[in-house]
């Protein structure tokens, strides 16, 4: 069994969530949360409570892998500004553990979640509630997308190990 | 007497530079170095090392403020999203340490320390040498700029002290 980490960092919001996959491939439903950061009292605050948060989540359920999404082409310049500090706290915060970090582009999640590059938001949650056996749970919308980035990476890793091609070879598609 | 540890955040290099403050507003030299991050193996281990680094650094010299520079408008969203990663990893480890950070955009850390918004870099890099008295000393840039970034601090803290004006006051004109 290995325990997957997925992550969907945002500046004001960062997604969590927390999955399990079995030696057949079987994904169950650990642990998914949203951080919420606009309640700190400046910008640099917010990047704290950002790391706060995903080292209490580290320790608490000791994740082997960890998966976040890639940066879609952001607006404008400030908000990829934004978007890229969240994201530098977090992989840092990750990286100091010495976990390994895969990353995936969102055309990338939503293919391998629900078979369309193009598919909407809503239909990626639909099939996390599926494939996790979470009809009733009220999901919050970055908690969602974190368990979807999980799931992506175990069944990239499923595929990787099936195929003999490397996950990396496969994000590339 | 205040330590103040100045940043200028890069993905590829984050310059540091590290003085004193006495009370009656000299500035002394006490370290800068220019951490390098482009031997790592990946995007996600630079901002492990640059955080590495950071750390030693604070653990070594203890500074009491820390002040970085804010991000100039970047040519591209990419570039802003690079640059945003390695600033968030940096603001992510001061803040932990529960170091309050200044932050200051380049226009007023040239008109702090040239008199001018729109001086060249070596114009700031002269300066520099010239306020902590290093004539001969080689600065690499990235290291030059985190000391200009310390030096502003300095005389916005002092500058502040002194007319009862805020340093956020004084940062937003």
């Amino acid at each position: 069994m290995i325990r997957i980490l997925g992550i969907d960092p945002g500046s004001q919001r960062t997604g969590i969530g927390v999955i399990d996959v079995a030696g057949d491939g079987r994904c169950t439903y650990v642990h998914c949360e949203a951080l919420k950061l606009l309640d700190a009292d400046d910008f640099p605050a917010r990047l704290g409570l950002l790391c706060e948060g995903l080292e209490r989540v580290l320790d608490e359920w000791q994740p082997q892998h960890v998966a976040i999404e890639t940066v879609f082409m952001a607006k404008s310049a400030t908000s990829a500004l934004k978007l890229g500090h969240a994201r530098g706290a977090a992989l840092a915060t990750v990286v100091r553990r010495r976990l390994k970090v895969s990353e995936y582009a969102p055309r990338v999640i939503k293919q391998s979640l629900v078979g369309r590059g193009a598919a909407e938001k809503d239909q990626v949650q639909h099939m996390v509630r599926l494939l996790l056996n979470l009809p009733a749970m009220k999901l919050q919308a970055d908690a969602a997308d974190a368990l979807a980035v999980a799931l992506t990476h175990a069944h990239m890793s499923a595929t990787a190990d099936r195929t003999g091609v490397s996950v990396a070879m496969l994000r590339r598609r």
